[in-house]
């Protein structure tokens, strides 16, 4: 065995140079030690990230045994077989098996495929427990089970079918899907039967399973548990760093429909994140503001545990990420206040419409967050703010962002008032009529006024910066345009109608 | 005073981590140590930063003792009372007390809230003096006071609001306005009034700045000087590094209008930087191409003090970014020479217009810098390219440049042609008929072509690379995308008109 | 000479400030020593780059010992000459003199100033071969020399002229396809003449090359040659490191058409580089996934000779960039097979046109790799993922790659339907009627879809993310809005026309 001989040898060196655990004592089960002889071997990439890793350089009761802030382990009660030993494959592939559709014996083990937030509960209960509550957790089915949305989403990602009269859009299958919307959102899996496959150690059998693979925030799971821990805890580092640093949520915060990364990067905090951050400390919990880091990332102001240098929490930590957001900016079809339910499919407008407003604009106050609520998220998030910025600096952005939600909704009101003539003229096949509201050029128009470049011109002034988005890039300049592309196009039509 | 105590420790390791200055010994006036005591309580952030930054770690009179090429202050008379000490909070917020419409008693000192280039003059004297002489320092004014702008800005900020026959844009409120064009512009500050607010510290009063907080380039500031140096000196760190970076500039030249930082990422200068930055200095003062840096950000080519390695400068260093500039590559319509004064409102074309051109492209030459200018300018810029690159590389490029402006504003000349016969036609209501030049959907094509896709591919050729920029990422393709489409929508016009 | 002298001080602080290489006894050739002794005064920045390259810090002998993995010089004989010293600026400079057109008389020396692929190939004589088969290696010949795409770019870079009845496009110029297309593609060069100059060091004479300068792919040098190192290997350092990051491959893929970068950044590769990147080592040969890299960049997956931990090689390093690439996934019209031959202007399809399928998707099947080079080339590819991923997992994405490159395929063939029924109906002008197929506004939109929206959606497939750029951001969503578009316009003609 002396391929795994020499990569042994590597080990302790690849620990050594990130330095950042007593790695050098830390034991490795007996299962964890069996999978390594050969998946070092196999897939050496892995295996160097998790021996990079927190979870490889310390035991489970070393970080149980953290106080305060500094505790990463929320559970109390951790089973006290996996107390002594690193967190390694075995212990997180083989927990819970029964519960588990994938779990396929494996050399002797019973090892599952995908790890679901229901296993990492087990030392991160309370994390999981806000995830759930968290609206990305639901990213699936509040795609799928959503008619308007499932509508939309047919006239995305259908194949377009030339028609006499126009393009008919059937609905993607299950790989587009997954490659497009879900990709984000989270797949749902299932196990569709077993495959043998020749491998280097010989034959062996493995679990087929559909939709797979996939790491979207919503991902329905094998053991019938919704989101995926890895989506910004890449496996198998799941390095805080990365977690942490705005390339995470740039995976799927990129796009015109949720500019989040883009705007970042062109405000003042994202200016100082790119120039600065080599001098910063990415690792360090709590997070502090002053010391390890001069201006916030994404994580900062939605997720972490920060602290001021003195060591005062300045926000704990939550994975239920609306928790300091009032508002809900990007458009469906307007801004409006966070839902209740983490479930959106529940929500109904006054037109029975699973929308969070009518197409008025007026909220489904129902389903959404009060008054209360939403001052109660906005002061949460205004402590961050405050550990850097005056009162008067912090309000004044936040009455913008205010004014920019009315005034922004407000032209979304003037392109729905254009759609809804255009429909009612008969110039398009609108809900009326018994048609789709996406699937004509017209329609296409109207969408992107609230799917894009509204969204754009809120995210900006959510962020307090990145101007061109809100103007040039995406922003007013096209949402204007657009809607003088509405206005000609209703001329154009009804000029021709005057001569039918 | 526990948690003082806590920080204060803090502060020396903070200071010794970035290690850039003698800051052990430099001492903090008893104003500047008051702030600190509370605000690095309450704004730890900031102070951080400032304990970080240069001007916590070093005095004034260190400053000037320094000379030549090294020496970062260029005011040769400075205030006895302020060169003992580093420059603090105080030494800042309350320079000038008289002249700040904001100034107010706090604590037993008279603050301001607004720091102005003409404090940083203090010191900084000669870069504030070439600052007012900067077209950016101008940037509020030349846009709110050019009724042409003005009227395109309605149509882009504007609200739109849906009348039978049209979409009216009325004029976009000052919260908008602030969150848009004058983000980067610089808002008008003013004084409106005081509030109580009640603090940590107990009730204190605070004055109301409207149109607050901005950074802008050309920000109105309350001792009615223009400018804010710390759109590009991020507060309190002040750091030349963040300043050097292209990140800075990144934070209004990003949009298609002004892509500067998109071509140049993508350009053979830009990718330079991104893979090789970790192993350059960016904060040694002159800035040494070839020790220092081996290829240039935007600070190096439009800003910076160079030298190459055996002392000899390259460029001064201005303030007045169009020093090295002979050409304006943005079009309004077309690109022109830089104009004379910062001041663009005194400028007339034949027609009367206050725009640099004629719509035909001819210049409004006597607002306009003339050729040897223009050939003393770009010879500046030279200087810098010729310490890589020989005689025929930098005269290549140029000479490409050149060719770029022509051909571009032949191209803009044969869209402004459209648009004109679009409007002599009345399909569109144009100047002649008193309409807005911008409100129609037909007048936002033809300003597509000049405010978005020539200025990038003008900007490509500027800056010698990014090729994609100046062809299919709103470059080229785009260009004469627009174009077609403008001859496509008056050809249906004219058939839609033949039937009436 | 005293300038000369401080400078001299500075190179060996800079050798041993990156400290790759035993630097202090590499001895200089007398040449280029002569060389050094002027241009370090008049180039500073290109000489420090040099002294900070490996090519400075090695003589071809010490790299000519390195055996297996880890040899970096290809060529098995290398004239003695050059094996002394480090390989400086005489060493590329004045070899292969003969062949060069552009070789002249500098100083006692005949010096050329475009190296070229066949320069270097005396030493790297394996990448130089590969290179030659790189259809990248072509990239003028294949983009000039095909009337199809010659027809295109007229339509793209031609300068628009109002006509009455139509908008006619000229041919662009020679400066601004050097700027555009033939940027990233590479210039045509040719010497035109001699030109005397007035330097610093007196008057000299020097070639004059048309279309220079230029680092295109596919340049065609002044030995015949076709190709430039130097697009990858940025002169004068020829680091590996720029080489390897995706900054580089950026330059050229970043637009619409080939969005190569923007999907990377976006995807789980392209986070875990941005965010870890600084803990990686981008020198090492061969290139170790695991301890050297934990995620791929471009280069891992398509050039770089790869190993595991415990040396075994992963992938041997290529220079035809196709050598890992079973599918051409850009569109011409549709996704196809890769070329067998580097040279596509051999290619023709059914109809006798120069593209790789007919305008129906039916692959010219003669001139594409078949079934079993696919494969081949696909299983070279997957060697790289398998090394990170399980067998299911890699299969998993490549099924979704093949579905999504049927699945856009049959969009693109409902575009060409759409646009087919227009030219066949008068509509537009096509080829039929001897009408370009890309001057007019509808067929700029069916353009839209195969080279901008369709490449969007197979790079995420591709890459295995960046969702959103196969979705919102110039992916499905406006493929199909595009497709709506072309059925709305084809609608108003149809009306427009019954009324005529």
């Amino acid at each position: 065995m002396q391929k795994w001989h020499c990569f042994f040898v590597l080990i302790p060196m690849l620990v050594l140079g990130y330095g950042s655990a007593s790695g050098a004592d830390v034991s490795v089960s007996d299962a964890t030690q069996e999978c390594l002889d050969c998946h070092s071997i196999y897939h050496p990439g892995i295996v160097a990230d998790w021996q990079n890793s927190r979870h490889a350089a310390t035991t489970v009761q070393t970080a149980m045994a953290k106080t305060g802030a500094q505790r990463r382990v929320s559970s109390t009660e951790i089973p006290d077989p996996l107390k002594g030993t690193s967190v390694g494959c075995a212990e997180c592939h083989t927990l819970r098996g029964a519960s588990h559709a994938d779990t396929f014996e494996h050399n002797g083990y019973d090892i599952h495929v995908v790890v679901s937030p229901d296993d990492c509960a087990t030392c991160h209960a309370v994390e999981r427990e806000q995830y759930a509550r968290n609206i990305m957790a639901l990213a699936e089915k509040n795609l799928s089970e959503n008619h308007l949305y499932a509508d939309l989403q047919r006239t995305i990602l259908g194949t377009g079918e030339v028609r006499p009269d126009r393009v008919h859009f059937s609905p993607a299958n299950a790989m587009t899907r997954a490659d497009a919307c879900y990709y984000c959102h989270g797949t749902r899996l299932t196990v569709t039967g077993t495959q043998v496959r020749d491998t280097d150690a010989g034959e062996l059998e493995f679990p087929v399973i559909a939709n797979w693979p996939n790491q979207g925030v919503g991902r329905v799971n094998l053991d019938g548990s919704r989101g995926a821990c890895s989506a910004c805890h890449t496996r198998h580092r799941f390095s805080i760093e990365t977690a942490r640093k705005p390339y995470t949520c740039k995976e799927c915060h990129v796009g015109p429909d949720v500019p989040a990364f883009k705007v970042y990067s062109a405000s003042k905090h994202g200016n100082l994140f790119s120039s600065m951050n080599r001098h910063w400390d990415f690792e360090a919990v709590p997070w502090t503001i002053g010391t390890d880091i001069q201006a916030p990332t994404c994580a900062t102001c939605h997720i972490s545990l920060t602290a001021t240098p003195d060591g005062e929490t300045i926000n704990a930590r939550t994975h239920q990420m609306s928790d300091r957001l009032g508002w809900r900016i990007f458009g469906l079809v307007y801004a409006h206040p966070q839902p209740r339910s983490p479930d959106t499919t529940v929500i109904r407008n006054r037109a029975g419409l699973p929308l969070p407003t009518d197409l008025n604009g007026t909220f489904a106050a129902d389903f959404l967050i009060a008054d209360d609520e939403m001052a109660r998220r906005r002061s949460t998030m205004q402590r961050t703010c405050l550990a850097c910025h005056d009162t008067s600096w912090v309000e004044g952005y936040f009455q913008r962002l205010d004014n920019t939600i009315t005034v922004s909704n407000r032209s979304v009101r003037a392109a729905t008032q254009l759609m809804q003539a255009i429909w009612k003229n008969g110039y398009a096949a609108g809900p009326d009529s018994g048609g789709s509201l996406f699937d004509e050029y017209i329609e296409r128009r109207w969408s992107d006024i609230w799917l894009l470049y509204a969204n754009n011109i809120r995210f900006v002034a959510a962020m307090a910066g990145g101007g061109d988005y809100g103007v040039f890039e995406d922003g007013r300049y096209h949402l204007t345009r657009a809607l003088m592309d509405m206005q000609d196009w209703k001329e154009t039509r009804e000029l021709l109608k005057k001569k039918r």
